[in-house]
């Protein structure tokens, strides 16, 4: 039997294992106008790596009909009231879903739909979350230890970053009298 | 923030916890015509369970651009030489592809291309397999214990059980010596 195209997962950490894992990080640097406290962000090293991720991409990214798997590994910390969260994206291909399921720590998955309607859903090791197509997706790391989830999406869903770069989502998970509260911006 | 919808994976035992999961079984009478050795399989207690199926379907079944996700669970033993196993099937839709990841237990994943040519893939806890499109699946419990693995593919899949029921797969997994082999037929 073969064993050399295959990866693990080890299920309480989240890192995946195997030959062809593709390993990324983003740094404060790389978050630039995600959070709203400009003096907190600005006083902090941009060096620091805020969220770490790992894909396993079996086909060419954009093919119909393939799945893509990965992990996403968000530090602990805040920039002002903000936890450490991920810039948050659409599917480029817009009725594109995709699971994220925790495998450590705990957290928030933001999710906004097209029409701004913005809500949260706990994150804690085993929950498993459908984002649906058209729903803009974040996850934010409430706790105070490394948040790991495993994801699995299509291989045609690409990213539309630029949509959250430009708008924001409509509300913003803050940090009030110690616990993760969405407000609404504005 | 909201917990309604949310269901849960037990990493250990791949068991999923939430209102809206599904649950089937497949006894061996369901499995006429799936083993080589009909007499073995006749002497056997029909109504016995050899696997149960865990699925949350939080979207039409045929909507493109959604996900499914689910748990099999394969009991252990063997009809004659060969071992518990799914029935097996390609997706109707067959470019689209599908993850397994074993979460316990011991077994073998058993492909065919359109082709027919077919390889396994050993299971382990944690190991991530990808299934590509044009690939029929099946899945056999080589072990002891109980085998457990998660599962996530399109909604828009479907299933045809109709080709492997009239064609088998070219290549069996019995138990020889001891120790899972696949054997070409014929």
């Amino acid at each position: 039997m073969q064993t050399g195209e295959l990866i693990s997962v080890n299920f309480d950490s989240g890192v995946l294992n195997g030959a062809h894992v593709l390993e990324s990080a983003r740094t404060l640097r790389d978050l630039e106008g995600v959070f709203r406290d400009e003096a907190a962000y600005r006083a902090m090293d941009p060096s620091k790596v805020i969220y770490r991720t790992q894909f396993f991409l079996p086909v060419p990214e954009g093919l119909e009909g393939g799945l893509f798997w990965g992990t996403t590994f968000i530090e602990p910390g805040r920039v002002g009231d903000e936890y450490f969260m991920t810039k948050g994206h659409f599917h480029a291909k817009r009725d594109r879903s995709e699971y994220y399921v925790t495998a450590a720590g705990s957290g928030a998955l933001i999710l906004m739909a097209e029409d701004g309607a913005t809500h949260a859903q706990f994150m804690t090791p085993g929950s498993v979350h459908y984002i649906p197509g058209h729903t803009a997706h974040r996850v934010a790391n409430t706790g105070d230890t490394r948040l790991s989830f495993l994801a699995c999406w299509p291989s045609d869903a690409g990213h539309d970053y630029q949509t959250i770069a430009e708008h924001g989502f409509s509300a913003r998970l803050r940090c009030i009298d110690g616990k993760p509260e969405l407000v609404a911006e504005r």
